[in-house]
């Protein structure tokens, strides 16, 4: 079988460096800043990154190794993960197009999220830490975290974004099956959650209010760290593995792409498999282009270019990022990993210098998720909510490539899979139970 | 990387031949009878089964070669699937035993029943056939074959066992993302549906009932044909590629199985994995252990060695198989897919020659789902409530290894996984949300 339907690798062929696109970057990345008033922020960053993250986030080599304990967590969550052509929806598009697709779907807790969770977890263990602590927003980071801390053997406490955690009670569930401790957020487990709290008990929560307990938890607990799933330059290095992957599977397809589309809501899966490519497009002169799929709940690549905080209390550094604003309020959407004030250093960089698009869809998601389901009805896969608006954006570019005869070739990503969210898809798609009367 | 923690194959290594065992067994297998009084269940197969199926149903041939068609179906589904050693579950149980499981989890689906949906689809729609009609009980194999018939371009019509269909919104969603018509069962859709329907609108249903429906709704349409997803000599067929590419990995593990487990309803998944082993037990004098994991609602390999029905309303010939009876009433336990009356007469008269083990675990599933949370918490993947049983009865026996200080290699099938079934998990483990006041 010469055919380029599904390109595998074996073990012995997940990547052993990751990615790190900061030397290659046309200007160089602003450093987090303090705020003009107050505490250092900066200064404090030691104590709430864990250590070989924080060496990572610095970094200036081009080229990092993955431990081999890394790389035994890699295998043991599913690595290296198949790229297929999508060939049933191509003949359904009757599109010139070649379409393929990353499946970050096949994961043990639905999302890409694992890759930088396993690493984080790794490290912090190494470094004598007992308990990790996070936010979530869609609940994938969590799921994830909470995942790689019973791998690795650490105790591991989420706060949840209140107004998520009620529509997934399965997702809890299913965090709680990897024994951790998750709070809906605003939480009385921290200060900062506790006067929220008190103002208003049903208080919905944010990601920039969850950030903040998870810092003041860890921050409270010498012997636990926090983590954080995305925005960061390190987060964006331990994903880089999506990109590496695909490009060993492009080369063996024989193929390069003209395009490479992901969503994108602070960063994480669209940095991972797009800083390879935009690595050669940087370095090597490739003409590629690069799209990120938003949501107009949270449009952030269209915000301002400017410092801003990571989290609602101003407990982080200042980051210089496209941004929405730290405290801004945003609708409900399905594909809530979207909504975020601030897209990630790296990427806004690189959306300032011109070198990546961006599309927002509406906020109800209808187009959005119809498209997923013929993409599904073609190819069998259920996309999370948040990979719907990738795999809308390349079906898009797909089209425009039948009515302009264009014979490219789409990357994209499938950060997740959707069987924790059906309910989203039946919502907004009107799936009803049969009458039982004809 | 020389490490067995992931066996992978690649595309070009997907096997291009099913197994079938048939010229192999020990003894030949009782043909399908006709009750002593009625018309010929048997004369009406060739109406009931798709052409190619039923030949390959009574075909002596011991490898019959996989279409091209079919091959692309399985690629794009995925296959092959890999096979993980449980390095940390090892550990964690403290046992010198080597434990291999398959990861069927990794279906579009979520199960192995996508093996033979998308051969029967394929089939059906070479033979003419526009719509299919089958039954379901958990729900997995109604929702692979609405996938199937999705990918070919055919209709599916699904008559999902009512109590199931419930207690699984988000499934049913599923099946609808894929375009299929799903009808709680009994249904008004057909005479023998609305017969038990309007003696009660709220009928819980039985497999058996659902199956009578499905043969009757593609009986009377010319244009559509019934599909089985277990118990036949097919299915189990197309299900045998599970083990034949678990023998190619075993090989680069350089491993060999004393042991192989896995759960057993109608018999699909465990045939799948067990039967290519079990050629080489009986043709090449191998020692290797069967043994099929099974819940006390349906123990069917304790029930009688006989002629009987496979539907309720029966409408099948009768297959020689170990039976609790075709109208059993039995109790509801979340892994729904082992609660059937009777168990395929190749796997019946395999235990019967004394080549098959079986064990029954309690039907509170509490000592199951338990088992579950710990392989869950060393090694992240989630089996569904069905491949729990087949995980519980591997640990066990990895315990008893440790007990007897005996180095087995024991490889079992994880048929499919649970990302739907987390309720169930939550009720019988008592997962709560955390209280907001601390």
């Amino acid at each position: 079988m010469t055919d380029d339907r599904a390109i595998i690798l074996k073990a012995d062929e997940l990547p052993d460096k990751w990615y790190n696109i900061l030397p290659d970057l046309p200007e160089p990345l602003p450093p987090p800043m303090d705020p003009p008033e107050g505490y250092s922020r900066v200064g404090d960053l030691p104590n709430l990154l864990i250590g070989e993250c924080l060496k990572q986030e610095m970094s200036t080599e081009r080229w990092i190794p993955i431990p081999e304990g890394i790389r035994d967590l890699f295998l043991a969550a599913g690595r290296p993960r198949p790229l297929y052509r999508a060939k049933k929806l191509e003949e359904k598009l009757g599109t010139p197009a070649k379409l393929f697709y990353k499946s970050e779907f096949y994961s043990p807790t639905g999302s890409h999220k694992v890759n930088t969770a396993l690493a984080q977890a790794y490290y912090a263990k190494e470094q004598g830490f007992e308990r990790l602590t996070t936010e979530t927003g869609a609940g994938q980071w969590g799921n994830a975290l909470a995942y790689a801390s019973s791998l690795v053997g650490l105790d591991c406490t989420v706060f949840w974004v209140r107004a998520v955690y009620r529509w997934k009670p399965q997702r809890l569930k299913f965090m709680q099956m990897f024994g951790a401790d998750v709070f809906a957020s605003p939480s009385t487990q921290t200060e900062f959650g506790k006067t929220l709290y008190a103002e208003d008990s049903n208080h919905n929560g944010s990601l920039g209010i969850a950030i903040s307990e998870g810092l003041e938890d860890a921050k409270n607990d010498p012997k636990a760290v926090y983590c954080l799933g995305s925005v960061l330059n390190h987060v964006l290095l331990h994903q880089s593995i999506i990109g590496l992957e695909t490009m060993k599977q492009m080369e063996i397809a024989g193929e390069y792409p003209d395009t490479v589309i992901s969503c994108l809501g602070g960063g994480s899966n669209f940095g991972g498999i797009a800083l390879p490519w935009m690595g050669e497009a940087l370095t090597k002169n490739k003409e590629i282009q690069f799209i990120a799929a938003q949501s107009e709940a949270a449009p952030n690549l269209q915000g301002e270019y400017k410092d801003d905080f990571a989290d609602h209390a101003e407990m982080t550094p200042m980051l210089k990022m496209y941004t929405l604003g730290h405290q801004v309020t945003m609708v409900p959407i399905y594909g809530d990993g979207l909504r975020y004030h601030g897209s990630s250093p790296i990427l806004s960089l690189l959306r300032n210098t011109g070198h990546l698009d961006a599309v927002a869809y509406p906020a109800d998601e209808k187009y959005v998720f119809e498209k997923t389901r013929e993409f599904v009805q073609a190819e069998g896969f259920l996309p999370a909510p948040e990979s719907a608006y990738s795999v809308a954006c390349a079906m898009d570019e797909a089209i425009k490539c039948k009515e302009n005869n264009e014979k490219k070739t789409i990357l994209f990503n499938i950060s997740g899979h959707g069987f924790l969210d059906l309910d989203g898809y039946g919502e907004v798609l009107g799936l009803k139970p049969q009458p039982e009367r004809s």
